[in-house]
């Protein structure tokens, strides 16, 4: 087992209704100003942006509100984010909504308590040392940041796509209702479904051997994953399909399944410059197509090939072919493609009306115009990510 | 699944060697003077004082200390603990050694910080509002005092042991190296991963059946600690195994395994009037004893016997009878019992030297005389209490 730290102090609330204490907490830590945050306007549809202001009203919590970020949160509104809370001298950030709200939140909590650019942070220019606490109302289970250290933005100039990743990016406070997940479309759902095992995967693809008991945490939420998975997708009113979709959403990417391992988010880093260029893919679907592709081209390594025959057999209940491992291996690689085409999910960059014109641009931003080289069982640069994208066409 | 709350505020450092960030630690929370609490004096010959000392020293941390906690550990120390708290003004504590010292450190911070009796809170006369920080340097993995929001403590006026639990009580750092606990004995290495073991099956009997994720991160943590536990008793030296059962211990009390059950935790109330009464019996033994016979006394509930059956088959591979439930259920009692029998634990009462003379005067203090009845697939007063000391005998 690697070193490691561990750190996860957002407080989790989680249940029917929650949403309805968001005053009462916000004001347990005794702010009396934020910038309530959202997106496209669903939240006023469903009557939940009505339910936040009650509550804000109630507890006497003043807000200045911002809408409007979109999937794939982008850069520009995340620098207006920043300026509003620098302009109302606001003392958090209340995000409503999922990952991408989240994020876009994060991104401006950055620039606002450093009076600075939030790109600095994404660039890798400037280190982050303080920043806006930031709460969350839970809407959709998929990207996990309710929890996580992680925040990815799009820079419209260039459309890249960065993330970084500060203890001080990690929540206050998250209030999880699984019923707010009802109305997530189907598509969605799937997206969200593929982005929770793609947390833990990539980390349980590791270097090292050594993590029996991070490795069967993570198979067990895989497990729960795809079962629940299947569940919301046929029935998306189902309670506790929904709730574990929402728990898993937070675990699969606060650092529990990842506890020990060596290991990098290769997949995303590929995905990333994918729905990158292309803003009309989601992440989760984008992840869909690039895990099967990355997992087709690795499995046979040497160092591979145990982990791989390890998830077929304790995650999908493959028999082990002893004389021929790689089999076992490419079976539970096809499960997981197989899974995810039940759920909806496209499989292949021609399902996304990708094509191979652009594959060495994205390679090449990949790399960082050549300044690093992805971290696997075998170092993949750019050649061997557009080997990856090619196999994913 | 139910509603819940989670909140672990801990910061982890996991690993070879993390002792020696201790003051480097303290100093980034800001603190400058505290008391350094431990155990028997072990820390002193392992060579661990020093390493401490050295550390806090570099740092420029100021400490007074106060060694002399015992196992089940003891109001008058945790009082005069708090004393010297005050007296000193220290800002922490920090606990260098197991549960025992964390408890014993929890409770001299509760009561510092209040300027009160420590034994108001472990009495519920009093709410705990706020306390001291408290920090650890873990040394044995077995209560999980080192994430958990528990403090158990027992008064040796009337050999009362009560626990109380806060979020205030969970402690703002541990550092564990798994090295740390190599010199820990086959015997309390054995107490230790019975604990573990048990902070995760009393919250996975519960009363309600909806938590698959839950589940299956609980069913993980057992089959990763029983495989590690032979290991560590095999080979007290082997690091994969001791890391497993710190990690677990830590993770098996924060509340991951119980988020969303309806539980109590009946077998540990049952548990702490046996060592309360009889001193010389450690907490692990005591719980190895209970089990079997809570188990016995209840498996046979139809509230209870699917879980049980889960219970058998997922964690301990027992294939299902489906025509005798009933029969599978006892296979993973008995595989349990046989478990503990394997890594030299105590499973009757009679291996503890305890006969049947006190049973009566344990259940009523179970009952906290009469005030109390366990809460579990079916109440558990003091003539339920009463018939599992008999069965465990």
């Amino acid at each position: 087992m690697e070193q490691f730290s561990y750190y996860t102090p957002t407080k989790v609330i989680f249940g029917k209704g929650v949403q309805s204490q968001v005053g009462e907490v916000i004001r347990s830590y005794g702010y009396k100003k934020i910038l309530l945050h959202y997106g496209s306007g669903s939240i006023k549809r469903s009557g939940l942006y009505d339910q936040i202001v009650a509550s804000l009203n109630e507890s006497g919590i003043e807000f200045v509100e911002l809408g409007g970020v979109q999937p794939n949160p982008k850069l520009s509104l995340s620098r207006k984010a920043a300026q509003l809370c620098i302009d109302e001298q606001v003392e958090m950030i209340l995000a409503v909504g999922g990952g991408s709200v989240l994020d876009s939140s994060k991104s401006a909590a950055a620039g606002a308590a450093n009076r600075c650019d939030p790109w600095e942070f994404s660039s890798g220019a400037r280190k982050l040392t303080k920043s806006l606490p930031v709460g969350a109302v839970l809407t959709i289970s998929a990207a996990g940041s309710e929890m996580s250290n992680s925040c990815v933005i799009t820079n419209e100039d260039g459309w890249l796509k960065r993330g970084f990743g500060s203890d001080l990016n990690r929540p206050i406070f998250a209030l999880m209702n699984p019923e707010l997940t009802y109305t997530v479309s189907k598509y969605q759902t799937a997206c969200g479904i593929t982005d929770i095992m793609m947390h833990t995967l990539e980390r349980y693809f590791c270097m090292n051997g050594d993590v029996a008991l991070t490795d069967r945490l993570a198979e067990g939420l895989l497990k729960s994953v795809i079962e629940a998975g299947s569940i919301a997708i046929e029935n998306p009113e189902d309670y506790e399909a929904r709730a574990t979709l929402m728990w898993a959403s937070s675990l699969s990417h606060n650092g529990l399944t990842g506890n020990g391992r060596d290991y990098m988010m290769r997949c995303h880093q590929i995905e990333h410059e994918l729905s990158g260029m292309y803003d009309r893919i989601a992440h989760g679907a984008g992840l869909a197509v690039i895990f099967p592709a990355w997992a087709k081209y690795i499995y046979k390594n040497e160092k591979a090939l145990p982990r791989f025959c390890q998830y077929a057999t304790r995650v999908w209940g493959i028999e082990t072919d002893f004389e021929h491992p790689e089999r076992t291996a490419l079976k539970g690689i096809e499960a997981t493609e197989n899974y995810f085409k039940s759920i909806g999910m496209p499989v292949r960059l021609s399902e996304l009306d990708v094509d191979d014109s652009k594959l060495e641009e994205m390679a090449e931003k990949c790399t960082f115009f050549g300044k690093r080289v992805l971290k696997d069982y075998m170092p993949l640069d750019k050649k061997e990510i557009i080997d990856i994208y090619k196999l994913a066409l």
